[in-house]
């Protein structure tokens, strides 16, 4: 029998290859005796080691048996079809094999997220005025801070940080965290109602899962941020759509949508139109939760930027039956990619939300909310925001007065008064 | 009215903070009229600026409203049960508030995970002798170097980098593991079929949401990692468990098991048992799956750990009809904390688990997975696996001498040919 070794690693390897290969493509069959190795040694030119190293290989894995006075064979076990070398899946698409069949959630993902869309990433190609949203000046942001803390941070850290940990995240985020969202946003939590999360994204999926059954309405904001009608979608829940103008969501349309479980909200800088959700309104949509017994999801991916007065509070900050998650994220903040968020959750849901954490992913990784933790109680998030803030409202104030110059009053600028976008 | 300033932070702060904290408590009613500026500013000892922008702050706000020839009131349109300061969930949960609902997700998962069970963390306290398995020996850990790539693709960050990325992961590092897959584990993909996640555990929860549907049956090992099956329960699936012996699971109980959708398997070496599943198995496994149109998940959570001959190629090496996900962690190669894994899918699922990643999280944290892609491409890796290897396999002889000594043959160590433990 021919046997070719591909000449990659040592010997004793390429000739448990040829040889495995050979058992594979059926030109050594079930019950078919194999040279002695003292024979394959010399055909192949190697060493007699190297050869019963790779017999013994096979031997392992069960491709060969050995038994006493009948030498060393091909194990019979094997139906022959099965033992064509696979391709993962390749063979099968080629071959238009009957596609396997996929839950009702994998099936609706399938088909609504076709493969050019299943991205966040927005597209960069060069544009003459780049006036896209969604993402943080870069050249503004203090990254040889960051590379600093979680360098540290990683350098000192001990065996009980590179363990597993409790899926709500590090107790010293979640500290520091309560109380820079208590200085900024007015937000009132324990550090326990705080749960770490992979972004914004992440707690609209654990708040879907946790609250929301397949078949419920979710009412949101028209327009609003699609991260979350395209989860709550695959989640199987109905989507609501509804206006939203300079005051933020109309919390009376919302009341006649019957049946909403769960509302999207962007209080702060409605996404992407810009308005502020008013007092009046706030109140209102917080009594509608309490009567429809529902909750309210705030989305405050940029509550810390505003330009008039004092950034506002959160909406969280006046629920008293505990119905708001608040959730927030280090995306704007410091850089997307960092995949970093929190979600704030009521007394309520605490247990259960993490629970949640632990089953999609056991928890976030640990020195970077080590590191995080360093950032907000160093000052250097605030102070980050402070300039950035000085410089977004430079960056408005110019954009402003050249769209006035520009489009002299054929069209105005809405939603200027906070966040990261016009 | 009496007015008192908390005495932190600027005066117009404070003076922004007693103002409606008076009106949240009822002190300052709808309608009310307030005290002109000069007068309130002369009553506080603050300067009339002070009271202007607290003022301005509240108006824009909505708390207060300013019509011209009426001065400054109290905004009517708020419901006055509304306006005490608000607690999340707190008060909600001491005065006994009926529990809003939850969905099924989450009522089952309140039920089943008692608080203090939330956690794959290991207990900590000191042992005598510390055999607990499933972490990996930290002293050995690479740290410095990984450290130092991970600073490096920190500074070295470009605009592109720390932005949204497509929610399969890198392209460097899915190029890097499917090579190192192919090479050490004998895994067959193109670098598409790979989805980089949080850990084995967000491996298990994308597989479960795209191929389970709630009430449908999947099968585990008896005994078996929890952390799949506490995730199935959750998910509504009906999880069946399947004896498992030295020679991996029981393909034959497995099917006579009826209408089983997927299958969980250890085939490298059986969480926690230590078999190791034979060749035979893995080919009825393999022809149970097209039979059936199910799926097998392979966790090859420390496959590169062999002792006795070379590593076990994976179970997905033999896959020709695209039925097995393959998922893989540093959590056992490098360390837990850093909550990086590899799930392979067949071509068929590609665009779905996508899908699914995107919406669970939007994908995960991009410096470090190229950090980790300059792990594996620089050898780090297969030379840390090689000295682990080594110093384990001293440790298991050592162990194992121990154990033939200290126990006379009263007990039988088994499953140490391969992984991290006994």
């Amino acid at each position: 029998m021919h046997l070719a070794l591909d000449g990659d690693g040592p010997l004793h390897a390429q000739t448990y290859r040829a040889l495995r290969a050979a058992i594979l493509a059926g030109r050594l069959r079930a019950g078919d005796r194999l040279a002695p190795t003292r024979v394959l040694a010399a055909d192949l030119g190697v060493s007699r080691n190297t050869v019963l190293r790779a017999y013994e290989q096979l031997l392992a894995e069960g491709y060969l048996v050995s038994r006493v006075g009948s030498g060393t064979r091909v194990a019979d076990a094997l139906p022959a079809r099965a033992l064509r070398r696979g391709e993962g899946g390749e063979r099968a698409a080629r071959e238009g094999f009957a596609t396997p069949r996929l839950s009702a959630v994998g099936s609706r993902v399938a088909k609504s997220m076709p493969p050019d869309r299943v991205s966040w990433a927005i597209p960069r190609a060069p544009l003459a005025y780049d006036f896209r949203y969604g993402e943080p000046a870069y050249a503004d942001l203090p990254l040889a801070t960051w590379t600093r803390l979680l360098g540290r941070r990683a350098r000192l850290a001990s065996v009980r940080q590179l363990a597993y940990q409790p899926p709500g995240g590090a107790a010293e985020l979640r500290e520091a965290l309560a109380e820079y969202l208590a200085r900024a946003r007015g937000v009132a939590c324990a550090p326990e109602q705080v749960v770490i999360v992979h972004g914004s994204q992440q707690a609209i999926d654990l708040a879907l899962r946790a609250l929301v059954d397949p078949g419920e309405r979710v009412a949101v904001e028209e327009p609003h941020y699609t991260g979350f009608s395209l989860a709550a979608a695959a989640h199987g829940a109905d989507v609501v759509a509804v206006r939203a103008d300079a005051g933020g969501i109309d919390v009376a349309a919302l009341a006649g949508a019957r049946d909403v479980r769960l509302a999207f909200v962007t209080p702060s800088h409605q996404f992407p139109a810009g308005g502020v959700l008013t007092l009046a309104r706030r109140v209102a949509l917080l009594e509608w939760a309490r009567a429809q017994d529902a909750w309210i999801f705030e989305d405050d991916y940029d509550g810390e930027y505003r330009f008039a007065g004092r950034p506002l509070e959160c909406l969280q900050a006046l629920d008293r039956d505990g119905r708001v998650l608040y959730a927030g994220t280090a995306s704007k903040l410091l850089f997307p990619a960092l995949r970093l968020g929190w979600l704030v959750v009521p007394a309520s849901l605490v247990a259960t939300v993490r629970a949640l954490k632990a089953i999609a992913d056991t928890g976030s990784a640990t020195l970077e909310q080590l590191a995080f933790a360093d950032f907000v109680r160093g000052g250097h998030l605030e102070r980050h925001v402070r300039r950035s803030r000085a410089r977004h409202a430079a960056r408005r104030a110019a954009l402003l007065a050249a769209l006035a110059r520009e489009l002299e009053g054929r069209a105005e600028p809405v939603g200027s008064d906070a966040g990261l976008h016009v």
